[in-house]
Order: structure tokens, then sequence, then C-alpha cells
């Protein structure tokens, strides 16, 4: 976004359903993304903030759920979300070593916004999810501090950019620089047209399993690199679906598990040293934090309209991945290490994706 | 029921909450319960039937859960429930090695009432839930046939036997004869007044460990006898929840894994040889089996509201496993195993439950 | 096998990795699988058993997990080798409603060759896969015996049948025919080389998503024959997993779960009306079913060790899924249903694979 | 201990198994338990950190899984331990809103003995559990600093405190002060004798639920009180098992599970609004960080064996909640909230526990 050239710019269509305005998470009405960038000399990380809905999440949650596709990874916050199927703050996401920083600012926040919380009401479950960025990223000096945290809050909008930003400044997929990428869907029921949207932070792969548009570019990009970069397959992704379509958590999450169908469709075999870890939430029901005197009543899609979101997550988490690669940018990080930006490749060795 | 003394006519009190009509799971409207039993020298096994309501299953499905406490059991038909979070069939108890037979005429059963199944629409996942009966039956004559399967299913009844009847017929509990005991409690929250019933299918415990009534019972009647019994902790125990609580498939979850609290104050310490599996289900809802036009609307609890759930759980799963050994009575099965009764027990030794 | 075109015979080779000699899930040593098929009129169905090992499996289990990718399936004897770590039987897969005759089958089976269980030790956990065959089987006349089980037993050997056989007769995938395929893969440790062997039932997927070979050959199959089959995305997979790898129950569970990328590779959403369940053992370490005086050791490779077979899972199921497709036989079945074969499509319209 | 009155000096002897020289987790070879106890005004709160074993704990892993009887909880840590059956860090409890600077703490503290974390290795993975103090400790002003945090580690010894002390200063268990207990039972196995340790964090629980040594002494000290103190049952508890068995991460993980039948036998419905976590590790083996060129050899007790672990880690759950109670000391904390201690109030009303 933001006048980056993403993956449809260079005539890869993934999937076959309609994307939303931006093509973007943002695309769920209500959401917003932010980051906080840190580039210079061995400091290459930062933090993307994501908001789920504009008002006071923690007095208005949402129906969400969590999938652990591969739990090599340090997010937090699962636990409760799972257990009471509701999100009751921003996500941040960061790198591995900062995850202490960012959810004692993300607590923070949270105090600051409401008052009666530790006081008349009990605590508040923080949502943090990490790659580690330590190839590009002096990851030891947990450069992140807590300002940085509240200014991708504050930085948060419909339209952000992708790739080397935010969270992703540091991190590599594929063995090339990966970082933040994002995508949308929507899909048409008979009650109404929904949005999917995700945002992923990519950190995964090795060049040789790339897989786009159905061709093994990664093979192609790797031999006219003669296999440059080191290419183990470490790392992680983080997966945030947003959705707008009325689900219970259950459902929620049989359709963020179905990120997998678009990760793999890039290549990934979902290696050991990954946190491979999904975050749904659909913005559909606000559940009160105080109980009201009548039962809830939470509008579900039937099973059998299941079927479009599935297909729609997975299409939105592979074109999410692809545009986290397109937009990524050269970076020259942590003790002279590098990786080039596919779009870079791409064209110095003219090859082509379509 | 039905004329049998209970675990409250020799004065013992689980828990504050007031019970229902019946104190059994049929307090729960459109819960009905039968039995078969097989009851002839080495044959001591049955079949029991729970109908969680009284229409067609299939067509109207139930918001539904199930839990393993612990795994060392052969229950069907969970995979599906969790997935889906509906039940679709009458659940069936037998024992271990009639499961088969068990599945086969629950199959049948909904084939006969579902011309639809495996033509027009897709196929149907029957429950089954079972313990092992081997030391007063004879459970590789696997003696339960499909008729006797539809024979449980028809007799079905708001007010059932409980003890030595049905897929308790040969079960040993507490190293005593145990096997169908139910109970239930009624909760009273803003909005209305609910039912909580349980019924269990009691087969694990040795003597030494039961306690009632915050009495170790167990070892005194283990004193009174010499020990006379084998007391190693095996078999299983099946938790049949049913409620009209309005709840979410992930609440009801919670709740019934809250029948451990139950359990585990009659004195189990949850050994390894035991399939103890929790099913729930709630009537609050139905869930059509064909797609309307529009969303379903499901109303549900607040979060906030459970904890009266949880404790009527934990005190009908109680009372439940109380009332199946009290009610048992003795049985000479095979090879001249016999099991005594602990209504006889105490009255042959004096022991007071108060 | 046995004659049969496979996929690597249209030159399609699938991933980096070695296949073992049969390119099957018997180069396991010790692993067979054999086949029952009815293939008559409205009687498209079957019976497939795989063999872990040759010895006695109730007293030498093997190490063994499952996972579930979609519930929505009745495969049965997964909550016990899930608590347990072990699988005790053969494995039989059929259609849907026949789980409850294989279960009394196997359970006979295994009652026969034991005479000890339900009486001095006790029960077995019989571990049945399905899927639903309605669409070219009359599933509701349930023709499946416990005669068939055993003759699939007895059957077993190295080389087996591929395609439209045993459970796979009438099983349809991505539109066409399909049902069994194998492949398998060698990985070469430090510590020496090891076989990971996946067979499928495959019975799910619509024909405009099937990918081959990076080929979307289902629109150009499916835009030839002019979208003359329903393309419903319906029905189920199943996988077996075998494996000589040193692995413990988590590993082997870790390991499983990669079946999805090869799943995903072949253009699978995982749709919602889909049992998609996989099921893993390793023939590495025999577990005694009756207590040693000591430990057991078991020997399990270090977790760095893991990526290759999560690698070797991933191509050796997605070229199973595609032999299941190549080597699958028109069947002309219920009702005049009939599902055309892939290799007979790509004949007649000249398609090419490579 | 150290000079503490414990619930066995009160004449409750909780379960029939014997217990180890501290009967605390301490028992088991090579763990050490430290406090770092905030005592002043309004600040009543702490951390206490559990050392597994007394080497590189990043080096030599230990094999380790969690469980979450109830997740209304901030745990951090259980996702990569659950993936990878290890534990590589010190746990280090404290209160709800302190987690993040526990997380960072504990980063510090593995980075500065392990360089080559995020060099030429990965990252690390903390775990941090926590409860909620905020009835007594002004939980908003999160006064543990990560010194604080250094400062338990140092002070990890065989022998330690418990009740009003680290992590438990400000926590509230039963309505009364809750806070650290521990035990410890020996169970004999054919092949040695193995030390099942247990400390618990608990703040959970309404007094007229209390149930010590089968009497319900929570109703009588209630009334002796005329429920002086708000008795809603919210906070939580962790549990810290530890052990020197010889069990596989899934044995492990069958132990823990089995905290709850200690903790339904003091009177636990396991409430809503609780964060109820068990961590547990095993000292048997030790799994080096870096792969070694051969196979791992994994010693596990065979499954018939861990009926004794069972009853162990529940007798010890019991006692060690029992101590958190009796040993706790009266706290008057934030704004003037007050909760007095068991001890304090057996005393004053002449409440005996036999």
């Amino acid at each position: 976004m933001l006048g980056q050239k993403r993956i449809r710019d260079y005539g890869v269509e993934v999937g076959e359903l309609q994307t939303g305005q931006y093509n973007a998470i943002t695309d769920v009405a209500g959401v917003t993304v932010g980051h906080l960038t840190l580039s210079k000399d061995d400091i290459q990380t930062g933090v993307t903030a994501i908001l789920p809905h504009q008002g006071n999440l923690f007095k208005e949650k949402l129906i969400a759920s969590t999938h652990v596709l591969n739990g090599f990874g340090k997010t937090t916050g699962t636990i409760q979300v799972n257990e009471l199927g509701t999100i009751e703050t921003p996500i941040i996401l960061t790198n591995t070593l900062s995850v202490g920083t960012a959810t004692d600012a993300l607590i923070e926040y949270m105090l600051d916004q409401n008052p009666e919380i530790g006081r008349t009401t009990g605590t508040v479950n923080p949502i943090i999810g990490e790659c580690n960025d330590m190839i590009l990223n002096d990851i030891r000096a947990r450069a992140i501090s807590k300002e940085h945290v509240f200014q991708a809050l504050e930085n948060t909008a419909s339209e952000f950019k992708e790739g080397t930003v935010g969270a992703g400044t540091g991190m590599v997929c594929y063995s090339l620089k990966g970082g933040i990428g994002t995508a949308s869907r929507v899909i048409h029921l008979e009650h109404g047209a929904y949005t999917m949207g995700v945002l992923v932070l990519s950190n995964f792969g090795k060049l040789s399993d790339l897989t786009i548009n159905e061709k093994l570019i990664g093979r192609t990009v790797s031999n006219a690199i003669s296999n440059k970069y080191e290419q183990r397959d470490k790392g992680s992704i983080i997966f945030i679906v947003g959705t707008d379509l009325p689900v219970s958590e259950r459902q929620l999450n049989r359709i963020i598990k179905r990120t997998v169908t678009g990760l793999a469709r890039t290549g990934s075999i979902i290696s050991n040293g990954s946190g491979d870890i999904a975050i749904g939430f659909s913005t559909a029901t606000k559940i009160p934090h105080e109980k009201p005197a009548k039962c809830l009543t939470i509008p579900t899609i039937h099973e059998e309209d299941i079927d479009l979101a599935f297909r729609a997550v997975g299409e939105a988490t592979e074109e999410a991945i692809l545009n986290s690669l397109i937009t990524a940018t050269r970076v020259n990080g942590r003790d002279g290490n590098e990786r080039p930006a596919l779009a870079e490749l791409l064209k110095e060795y003219k090859i082509s994706l379509t």
C-alpha cells in the first residue's frame, strides 16, 4: 500500500475470490495498523500494532481465537483467548526478545485507558506476537522500548506500509527480506457480503522452496544468485486474521487453521524452528465486559456457509506472504549480514513471475 | 428413582444447590433415558440410551462438547462433536467390546429416521460411550446385539432406574458394584432458572479411596470386609451432562470439564487404566441441519454467569456417582466373580454415612 | 504398484527427496497393506487394512499419534492413541457407515489372537478410519461384513494396488475418481537412513482446485469436460503415516501434522464437510504390553533432525494423493452416478502433466 | 519450612504416601526455590523463582509439559514447552501485571549466561506464571523491577519459606491469606524410588468451600467470622510439579493433569475468573541443546507404573495448598484491605483441624 508495488502489480493473482478495497486487513471496518521502525546499523527491528476496533477493546471485547501451527514461538496471551473466546487488547508484533517490553507497554496502555483494571475489575490479557530477527538485527540489544510500542499504537491507520517496516524491519523470509504483508478477500453469502483480512509477519522458509503463482521461483532465483545466502529454514510466521463475518469462536478457530493452506502453497514445510501462530478476531459482535441482565445473542453463520471463508483465508494468507516478500527492501544489518529484496533480484536477473 | 433408595435417603447432601424434580438428568426438559439389561450367569451387561431431545436430532442438532479427563477409553463420535459443536444422535452407553455393535445399531436407527442420510445429505455421527465390565461380565462374549440397542432407545422415559441396570449392569466402582447414577441442580440467574443434569456410568476407583459426605467411608468398609475384593483402580467413568442453560460450545466445554471436581471429591485419583470422558449438550438452542437464509442467533450466558454452572455440575457429578453406588445391587457374575453393593455392606456392618 | 502407471510415470516428480524401493508405505520394514473390494452395480466400496508390524501388535505396541486437520469425520480409536501414545491393532479403512462393523470385526480379530484380552488383561483399542463414498456407493446398504474386514487383513502384503480398490473403491477426489494412494521418502541423518511412508484414502476436493506439478491441471480438465461433474468440495481424507524413524509420540505428532503441506499443495482448501485425519506410527521401538522390571528406553531423534522428516511427510503425502488420482479407474456406481478417472481424461483431452 | 508450622504440625495427614525429606519440591535433587518479597503499605507483592536444576538449563534442557485447568490467566512460555517438550529456563512466578517485566528480566538472565543466544543459536523461551494480587497489592503500581527478579533467582535454595512470601505475598486463597505452599511424595517402583514435588502459588476459592482433612473447615470459619471478608471466588493457582521420575512429556502431562484431584479436594470448583495452570518438569533426563551425532535415548516408566505418580501428585498438591494457607500470615494491604491468616483464625476461634 501507500504507493508500494504489490504482488498483483507483477501480474500474480492468487486464487479466485475478489479482494477488498485496500486488499488489506484494514478492509475489515474498524481495523487499523501502525508501525514503528528502527533501522540504523545493527538495529533493524520494530513494532507493528493492530487495532481490532476503534472503541474501548477492554469494555467491548471481540470474539477471538488462536491456533498454533508450530509452537517454537513465544507469542503471549493465547491461553486466555482460547479459554474465554475473546480478545480485549490490540495485538502487538515485535522481535522475540522484546516480548517482555511489549507486554509491559501494552499493559500500561490498557491501564491508562481503563482505570478500573486492577481496582474494581480484574486484570487484562495482552497479546504479543513475535518473530526472531537476529540475522539482520542485534536482537540481544533489545532496542525496543515501551515508547516505541506506544508510537506504533499511535500510528495506526487504515493505510499502512508493507515489507521492511515495523516488526517486519529485520525479518527474513525464504532467505530474502521478508516482513509485513497483507491481503483481503470479500465473500458473498445469502445474508450479506463479508471481508476476510490477513496480515502476516513473515520470517520463515528457505529460498529453494519459494513458490509463486504455481512456479518454483525460489529455485530460479537461488540458481541465479548461486545460493549466496544461507538457506536454513528457521524463523516463524505470525498470521493476524480479522473478519466481519459473524462467527463463533469455534468457527473462527476453524477459519484461522486454514491459514496453513496459503502458507503451504508458497512452499513452506513448516519447519521445526518456527513459531507459526494464527490469531483471529471477528468484529461482528461486541462482547461487553460488564454482564448485562439478559443473555447475549451471538449471530453466527451456519456451518454450511463456512467453506467460502476457508477459501478466503487461504487465498489472503498466500497473497499476504507474497506481498511481504515483494514489497520488502534490501537490508544490510547486524555484523554486515544482508538480505536482498525479491523485487530487486527479479529485476536484476530478469525473472518474471508470470 | 422409581422407588430406589438414593444417597439423600441416607442423609447425605452434596453441596449447597437445589436439585431438580427428579434429581436426575431428565429434569432437563426433553431429556429421557432408557435401559436394556442382560443379567444371567456370566452375562452381566447392557445398554443405556440417552435422548437429548424428543424431536429429530439429526434435523435439529444441539450444541454439544466432549472432554477427555483420561483417554484410556474407546468412546466414539467425539472428533466431530468437537469440530462442529453439535450432537445429532442419541448417546448410547454399553460395554467396551460392544462399541462396534452399538455404533452399527445407532447408525441403523438414524438411517431409519432420516431417509436422506447418504442420499441427499451426508452421513451421521453416532456417539457411543463405554466402560469395561469384564470382571462381572463375559465381555468377550459380546452379548449385546443391535436389537438390544433398539430396545434401550425404545425404553427411554423421564423416570428410570439407577445402579445395576442397563450399561451399568456389570460395572464395578470403588471395588463395589457401580453402574448408572444421576443427579441434577437448578441454578438461578438474573434471566431465568436453569437445570444442570448429570448421568454417570461408574466403573472406576478402589475401595480405600471412597469418600462420601467428606468421610473416608471406603477405608471403614474396606477394614470391615478385610479387603476381600481386589482393589485395583481400573475401569472408567462416562459423564453425560445435559442442561437447558444457553451456552456456546466453548462454555459448555468449560462446564463439563468441572465434572472432575465431583469425581475427585468421591476419592478418585483418575487412574491410568481409565477412560474418563464427559459428553455435554445444551437444549437451549436447536441448530438446523439445513442452512437457513439468515444467520443463526445463539443465545449464550455472559461468562460472569458461569460459576454457578461450574458449581452445579460438580455437585451433580458427585451425587450421581454416589447414587450409582448406593442404588447398585450385588452381582455374582462371570466365573464366580462377585461384587457386593455398598448399601448391603453399610447395613451388614452398621456403617453410617452421616 | 503391481503394474499400475503412477504419477512419476507421467513425468511428475514431487519434491526433492529420494523415494523408497516401492515408493510406498510398505517401504517401512514390517508394514503391509491389504484390500477387499466390492464393486458391483450400486455397491462400490471396500476395506483396506494396514498392518504396522508383522508380530502381535497387542503385545508389542508401537509409538503412535493422531492429528485432526478437520474433524467432520468418524474415525475411531484416536482418544486412546493420544492418551497412551501407542497403537495396538492394525488400522482399518472403510466407508463411513461401516465403521461399526469394522470395529466389531477388528475387535474379534484381536480377541482371536489374544485370549487374555477381557480375561487377565484389559480390552483393546481398534482404529478405524473412514470416508463417505455415498456418491458412487449405496452407503446405506452397509455392504461391508466382518468377513470382508478379515479378508482385507488376510490380504496384506508389501505390494498392493492403488486407486479404485479396497476402501478407495467408491471414493471421489477433486470431483474425479479417488481412492488409495501411497508414496515414500528416504531421509539420511547422521545416525542412519530412515523411511517415511504415507498411504491416503482420498475423497475430497473440487476439480477446479486440483494442482499437479505446480500446474492448475484441475481448471484445464474442468474446462475440457465442461464442468460436467458436480464440483462440491465434500468428503474427507485419511492419512496413514508409517516410519522407522525413532521418535517420541510428540515428535511423531509434529510430523503427521505436516501432511497438510502436501494436501494443500494439491489444491485443497480443507473444506467444512471433511474428516481430514492423520494417524501415524513408528516401528523403531516396540512398547511391551506387559510391564518389564526396568524402565523402558526410547531412542528418539534430536529435534534438530526433524526438518527432513517434515519435508519427507509433506512430499510423500502430496505424491500419495496424486497416485490415488492417477491410478484410479472410472466407476459407474449407485443410481447411475459416475466419476471418470484422471488418467482417462488426460488421455482423452491430450492434457500433459509436465 | 524454615521453622514454619505446617499443616502436618496441626495433625493433618494428606493421603497415604510418604513425604520426602523437606516435604517440598526441593526434595527433587537439584531443584531450588528463591523469593523476593515486597511488603510495605499498598505494595504487597513479590517474585518466586524455581530452578529446575543447577546447571545451564539452556544447554541442558529438561523434559517438561504444561496443562491449563482453566485459562483465565497470563502465564507465558507454554506454547513452546508443549511443542518441544522441554523447559530451558528457570520458572518465575509473580503478579499478573508484572509478567512483562519478569519476562524481560528472565530473558536478560538467560542472555547473560548464554552469549550464543541470538548470535549463533536461536532465542530462549522464558516461563512466567502469575496470579492477580490486586486485593492486597496495588497491582497497578507494577512494583516489580528486573532487579527483583534477579534477586529471587539469586536467593534460590533447598529450604525456603512458604505462605506470605515472594510471589505469594499478596495472594488470597479461600478468602484468607494464601501464597506459596509446597509438599512432596516418594513413590517406590520396581526400578527405584522417585520423588514427586509440588509448589503452588494459591490465590483462588471462597471460604465456605474450604475443606481440610475431609472436614468443611471453611464453613466453620466463615460462620465464626460472620462472613466478614468478601467471598468471591476469583483468582488463580499455579502448580509447579518437579520430579525425578523418568517420564516422556506425554506421561508428564498426564501426571500434572492430576493436580486437579488435590485442588478439588480442598474444595475448589475451579471458578471462571481463574488461571489454573500446571507446569511440570522431570530431572531424569537432560536434553542437550546441541544435536549429538547419535539418537537420544530417553528412559521412561512403563504406563502401568504411572498410577503411583498420579496419587503422589494429587496428594502433594492438596498438601501444598493447605501449607500455603496454614503458613500464611495476615496482611493489611492496599487501601486498607486485609486478609487474615487461617492459623490465626483457628487459634482465635479454637477450631481444630483434626
